[in-house]
C-alpha cells in the first residue's frame, strides 16, 4: 500500500479539538513540569490499552475502569512518582485527582484516565497535585507549544522529546490528523501495552473500532521494542478521537479504515523507536528481523531473545562482530530451529549460514555494526512467518543511570 | 534429614579411582592451560546433561551420542573456543580428538566425552589440540593438585578455580566421595543442564539411577542460577563413577540413595554458587527465595524474573531498597499475583504487605542490602509450593568484559 501519511509538525495538539498543559507542582526534585493535562474539546471517542503485569499502578485501576465506562475524554498525568503498590492509599490519591480535576472542567470524575510515571513504592503526595490542578486547567491551551510542554512533564530520565504527528488522506479528499507523545528509557519492555502514551486524532471514529485498531497497532510497534526486558506497572497507552475534522466518519472495513490504521500503526511506530532510540545509556538503535518463521510468535520469540540477552547487547555496544553470541540466543528461545537451514546478516553481510560462519569477513561485519543504527536479519529458513523487534545496545551508562537512580 | 556429607579438600581427583592432567596447548592467546582430560580406572558408570539450547556445539552432539552408548569413562575439555556454529567442519574436529584420545589410552572414541568453552562461531584449531593430547596423557595423575590443574583448564573468563568435594556417609559404616569442579562467569542460564561441570564420584551406582539423581540435583542447584540469562551452547554436566569406594552398591529406595543423592545435590549447589558468586563483574551474591507459590514453576517464574531483570540487578549493585523493581518483576512473571497477599523481605525485613509499603525504613533496607550476601524472600500466599534461585548483581564491570570480550 502506498503510504497514505506525511509526517507534520507538533504532537498531542496537531489534531483539532484538543488543547494542553503542563505546570510544575514539585513531585520531581528537578525543577521540571511534572504534572500534565490533556483535554479534548468533544466527548468524542477514547480507547486504551494497559500493563499486563499483575502489580498494578492504582492509576491503571482507575484508567481502566473509566475506560470501561466509556467516556474519558481527558487525562491527568503525572511524573517522578507511579502511584504503584501503594495499596488503598494510592488509589484515594487517584480518586481525590479524578475528583478535583473534574469540578474544575465540569466533567465527571471517570472523564479522565490518569496516569502517573516514576518511582515505584512512594505515596504519591497528592496535595501537590491538587494545588497544581487549578494552575493547569489555567494554562489549557490548543498551540503546539502547549503539546509540547505536555510531552515534557511526562518525561523522567528521558534524553530527548518524544512527540509526532501525521496527516492522514482517507480518500474523497477528507484528511485527518494524527498526533502523539510518549515516554520511556528504562524499564521498557511492553506486553499488552506500553509506557505512557498519549494519541490524538480529529477522526471521528467509533470506540470498539479504534479500541480494536489501537490494540492491533501497539501490538505490532510498543510491544515489540524492549530496552531492559523489565515490563512497567504503569504502562498506559491512550487515544482520544475528537471528530473535529472535517472528514466523514470511519466506518469498518472501508478504504478509509484501512488508511487511518496504517498511519495510526505509524504513529505508534514513530514514537516507540523514538523510547528506543534514548534507552537508557544506550548509543544504538538494533533492529531485529527474524524472517521465514514458523510462526510470527516464534519470530518475535527469536528477535526478543537477542533483544534482551545481556551478551548481545554488549556486543552491539562495541560494535563487536561475535554473532554468535545472537544465534545463540535464537537458539535458546526457539522451540524449532534448524541450523542447516539458518542464516544471520548483519546489516546484509551473511555472518552465519548452514551451521557455520557465512561469507562475510570480520571486518565487514565489524563496519556493518559501527554505526548509530544496526540491522540484524535472522533467517529461519522453516516458514512465512516474520517479525521486527527494536533494542539497542547495554552500556556502561545504563547501569550508572539504574544502580544510582532511586528517587 | 540429619547432613550426612562432610566437605573435604580436593575436586575431580577426591574420590577413588580418577586420574587427570592439563596442559597448553595453544588455543588461547593467554599463557595458561587450556586442554584437560579427566580419566577413571574403571568403566564404572556415567551419566550427564546437556543444553537445551537449540544451536548445540559440536562437542555437544557428539557427547550426547556417546552417552547413549553408555561407556564413557573419560573426557577432554578444551577452553577458548567452543567449537560451536563450526558445521561439518566443527563435527570431525571432535572426531578427530576422540580418535587420538582413544588410542592414546587403549580406549574407544566413544569412551569420551568431550567439551569446549569459549568463543562461538570460530574453527576449532584441531591440530593444537591433537598436539597437546600426548602430553596431557603423560601427565595423567592422581593427585588433588592434579584434579586442580584440570579444574584451571576449564577456566575462560572465571576469576576464581571453582572445585569442591564430600564424603558421604551412606550407613553402616560405609562411606564414598564426591568431586567436582565448574567453570563460568557470563552466558550463565542453564536450561536442562548447566556450564560445564565435571563430577567424580567412586561410588558403585548404576547408570540409570545416576542419571536420574543427576538431572534431579542439576534442576535444583545449576538450573536455578541465573548470571545474564543467556543460555550456552556448550553446556555439559558429566558424573563420573568408578565404583572403587570400599562400599556397597547405591541401589534405588534405600537410606543409602537418599545420602549419595542429598551429597551430590549439595555438591552441585557449592559449585553453582561458585560460579553465582564470580560472574562477571559481580559484587554480591544474592539468593532469592519464592514461597507460599501456587505451584514450583510458578515459584522458579518469579525469582527468575528478579534474577535476569537489569533493573533489578542494578538495585543490587548499587545496594539501593527500590524494591518496587523487585515486585513488579515478579507482577509481569507471574499468572497469579494477589497484592493483598503478597510480602516482601529484604533480608528478614518486610519492604512490601498487602500493596503497599511495609514497615521496615529505608534504612532498614539498606542496611539489609549492603553486605556481600542479599536474601529476597516473596511470599505469594497464595499456596505451598516453593523455589529458589541464585543470581548476582550487575555492574558496568560486566559491560566492560562483555563489551571487550571477543577471542
Amino acid at each position: 500500500m502506498k503510504t497514505c501519511w506525511d509526517v507534520v509538525a507538533g504532537g498531542v495538539t496537531a489534531p483539532r479539538g484538543f488543547r494542553a498543559a503542563a505546570v510544575r507542582c514539585g513531585i520531581r526534585q528537578v525543577e521540571v513540569d511534572d504534572l500534565g493535562l490533556l483535554v479534548s474539546e468533544t466527548q468524542g471517542t477514547a480507547a486504551a490499552v494497559f500493563t499486563a503485569n499483575r502489580v498494578a499502578a492504582a492509576p491503571v485501576r482507575w484508567s481502566r475502569a473509566s475506560i470501561a465506562r466509556g467516556k474519558v475524554r481527558a487525562a491527568v498525568v503525572n511524573s517522578g512518582n507511579a502511584n504503584a503498590c501503594t495499596g488503598a492509599r494510592g488509589l484515594r490519591a487517584v480518586e481525590a485527582t479524578a475528583a478535583k480535576a473534574a469540578e474544575l472542567l465540569g466533567l465527571k470524575p471517570h472523564s479522565f484516565l490518569i496516569a502517573s510515571t516514576g518511582i515505584i513504592g512512594r505515596y504519591l503526595p497528592v496535595e501537590k497535585l491538587l494545588e497544581g490542578l487549578p494552575r493547569a486547567v489555567q494554562a489549557l491551551d490548543g498551540s503546539l507549544e502547549a503539546g509540547e510542554r505536555f510531552a515534557h512533564a511526562i518525561m523522567t530520565t528521558d534524553t530527548e522529546l518524544k512527540e509526532a504527528a501525521l496527516r492522514c488522506e482517507l480518500g474523497g479528499g477528507a484528511a485527518v490528523t494524527l498526533g502523539g507523545c510518549t515516554k520511556g528509557a528504562g524499564m521498557i519492555a511492553p506486553g499488552m501495552a506500553t509506557t505512557l502514551t498519549f494519541l490524538t486524532t480529529d477522526a471521528a471514529i467509533g470506540r470498539p473500532l479504534l479500541q480494536r485498531m489501537l490494540r492491533r497497532a501497539i501490538e505490532r510497534t510498543y510491544n515489540r521494542i524492549s530496552i531492559d526486558e523489565h515490563m512497567s506497572t504503569n504502562d498506559t497507552a491512550l487515544c482520544l478521537a475528537s471528530g473535529l475534522a472535517d472528514a466523514p466518519l470511519v466506518r469498518e472495513g472501508t478504504r478509509a479504515a484501512g488508511r487511518f490504521e496504517a498511519a495510526l500503526t505509524e504513529l505508534c511506530r514513530i514514537l516507540a523507536l523514538k523510547i528506543v532510540a534514548d534507552g537508557e545509556g544506550a548509543t544504538r538503535l538494533v533492529t531485529i528481523e527474524v524472517v521465514r518463521a514458523p510462526s510470527e510468535r516464534a519470530a518475535v520469540a527469536a528477535a526478543r531473545a537477542i533483544a534482551d540477552s545481556p551478551l548481545c547487547k554488549c556486543a552491539l555496544h562495541s560494535g563487536d562482530p561475535n554473532w554468535g553470541r545472537f544465534v545463540s540466543a535464537a537458539g535458546y528461545a526457539c522451540s524449532r530451529l534448524d541450523e542447516a537451514k539458518s542464516r544471520l546478516f548483519i546489516g546484509g553481510k551473511l555472518a552465519y549460514a548452514a551451521g557455520a560462519p557465512g561469507k562475510a569477513t570480520e571486518a565487514e561485519l565489524a563496519a556493518a555494526m559501527a554505526g548509530r543504527e544496526v540491522t540484524l536479519r535472522l533467517d529461519l529458513g522453516l516458514g512465512k512467518a516474520a517479525a521486527t523487534v527494536w533494542t539497542c545496545d547495554l552500556s556502561k551508562e545504563y547501569v550508572a543511570i539504574n544502580a544510582d537512580y532511586h528517587t
